[in-house]
């Protein structure tokens, strides 16, 4: 449902202003009625019957019922989803990073970028022992650097269009074929169900906003992560924004502290997948509204991968607050991607 | 239209289902029609006919026509308005200054603040010559000071019963009336034609957060304004965000800037008051698709105010930019308050 980006015009007068109409809609009336609400299809197919599944269902169900306790105003029904490892797959490779590398080896290319001086000859040769070596931070700060007075919207471009031509080695599937099956459909049933369902990543956020509306249906609007300030120049009259060198990060505690920012409500369901998510998650599940949060545990090396850490923050949160549910891939979802 | 902030459930099933409505249905049907869109009611009412009027109505109605050469895509219909002196009235007080003070006072009353000490003291006495004497820049930053801590949460329903209790010393109403009645069916209108209109002001964010969806219709997530980056804390397991002491600018050049991180589009329409908005409307006419930028002029002291340089920026972006147009409040509103 939310994977067409088009809007939906408000309905304008009648909707059979006619007699013809009106003919062919008591044939409407007369024939059986539509599915009833018991007999709906399973809006979450790919999530196997189970204690997180239910919870999920009961939890979407109880705060959109307008005459039950739990009710929340539609205009509140904010969700918070992590991207990396939570609603896409982020291993072996890091895309936002092979995208940035490949727009340096671009630079070097035009001469614009010494391709012989570190950090870049690693970047560019991508020789993680050598980055590690010359400084993590160092050189990631370089790549920054690099990247100083590029065009924003040539940016997104380019990331769009390196998503395009980029393939998973081991799926061999574009990346944005590798969201996860049972997100895609839990974004559709909040959104269904009025919530406004935002990303909210680590990563850098023009590259997850150059695809998220095609992809996901959710507006770049509705992406928050760790944005480089742009810079605004006006050229003789036309104006455009180019990459700056400011960093503002979007993990941890910085998450929360930007969702009040940028969506100024406090959600009411996060989903995460790492310690990066834990103070995002427990912001949405001590507000006064019922919450919920969930967990992505990576615990499936045959369909995707097996990390994350037992005895992390987040698991410990999944412990202790009933309203938050470690979701095992291999054990909750009947199946990964699409 | 947009007055209202419940959200719209989508409709399930038919809208009369039973044969009662269907005769109540055919009751209707044979009636006269409603008017048709040649006789539909004036969307701009407040509004006097003249090139303005005539400029905007063609304006959204093109960008908007999907047949037309210069339709845009619905998601990338982006409005954004200023808001002090463009959508209400900013005359002859700053309410969000004035309703910081008030806290203030509180936090004095609390003895949390030594108000004898300066620039307190003349915060609190409302002494602008004092506070110009001990410094603008410095009075402004001690205010950003005594508010750190405040849970934000606290901070916005302060300002809102703020706003419900003080009065406009010269219309004798709330300040949330005097929001201008042409601007307010502007926001209808394009709100109608499927715009996601913005608030992208250079005050603070959080005071008009507090009340944007109330008054406007609009949600707290499309209110752009310098903001205060708030503080994580946990309390035992409880997340509260206060305000802490970094603050965000979002006037002249910073507005564009802003816009490109927060909506991830560039606006197609921009409406400001002052050179604090040339950079915006300059930033929205001069991208890839049609657009169209209003600078509203107070040149009507009768029934509001007079003030707004000429042969400013933003005057002069209306001289060279055909698609730039200066509203004169005198001549081209048929009302300015509800």
């Amino acid at each position: 449902m939310s994977r067409n980006a088009a809007s939906v015009l408000p309905a304008r007068g009648l909707p059979f202003p006619g007699l013809l109409s009106l003919v062919l809609l008591s044939l409407v009336l007369l024939a059986p009625s539509p599915p009833s609400a018991a007999t709906d299809p399973d809006p979450l197919p790919s999530w196997r019957a189970g204690e997180v599944k239910a919870a999920i269902l009961a939890f979407v169900a109880a705060v959109s019922d307008s005459g039950g306790p739990d009710f929340v105003p539609a205009s509140e029904r904010i969700a918070v989803l992590d991207n990396d490892g939570t609603s896409w797959c982020e291993r072996p490779d890091y895309v936002p990073t092979l995208f940035q590398a490949d727009l340096l080896r671009g630079l070097v290319a035009e001469g614009r970028i010494d391709g012989d001086a570190m950090p870049y000859r690693a970047w560019i040769a991508d020789d993680q022992e050598a980055l590690r070596d010359f400084g993590w931070r160092e050189s990631y700060e370089a790549l920054t650097r690099a990247l100083v007075g590029i065009d924003i919207e040539e940016y997104r471009e380019a990331a769009l269009a390196y998503l395009e031509r980029r393939r998973h080695e081991r799926f061999d599937r574009p990346y944005t074929e590798l969201y996860y099956a049972p997100m895609l459909e839990l974004i559709d049933l909040l959104e269904a169900r009025d919530f406004q369902v935002w990303i909210v990543t680590g990563a850098e956020q023009a590259f997850v906003q150059s695809y998220s509306e095609q992809v996901l249906g959710i507006p770049p609007a509705r992406v928050i992560g760790s944005w480089v300030t742009p810079v605004y120049e006006n050229d003789d009259g036309e104006v455009r924004l180019t990459r700056g060198d400011v960093q503002v990060p979007n993990g941890y505690e910085h998450k929360p502290e930007n969702i009040a920012v940028r969506i100024g409500r406090r959600p009411i369901f996060a989903a995460g997948n790492s310690n990066n998510d834990e103070p995002m998650c427990r912001y949405a599940l001590t507000g006064k509204h019922r919450s919920l949060a969930i967990w992505i545990h990576h615990d499936d090396p045959d369909r995707e991968y097996e990390y994350g850490r037992r005895g992390s923050r987040i698991e410990e949160l999944c412990e202790e607050n009933p309203a938050a549910y470690e979701v095992s891939m291999r054990r909750d979802w009947a199946r990964v991607f699409r």
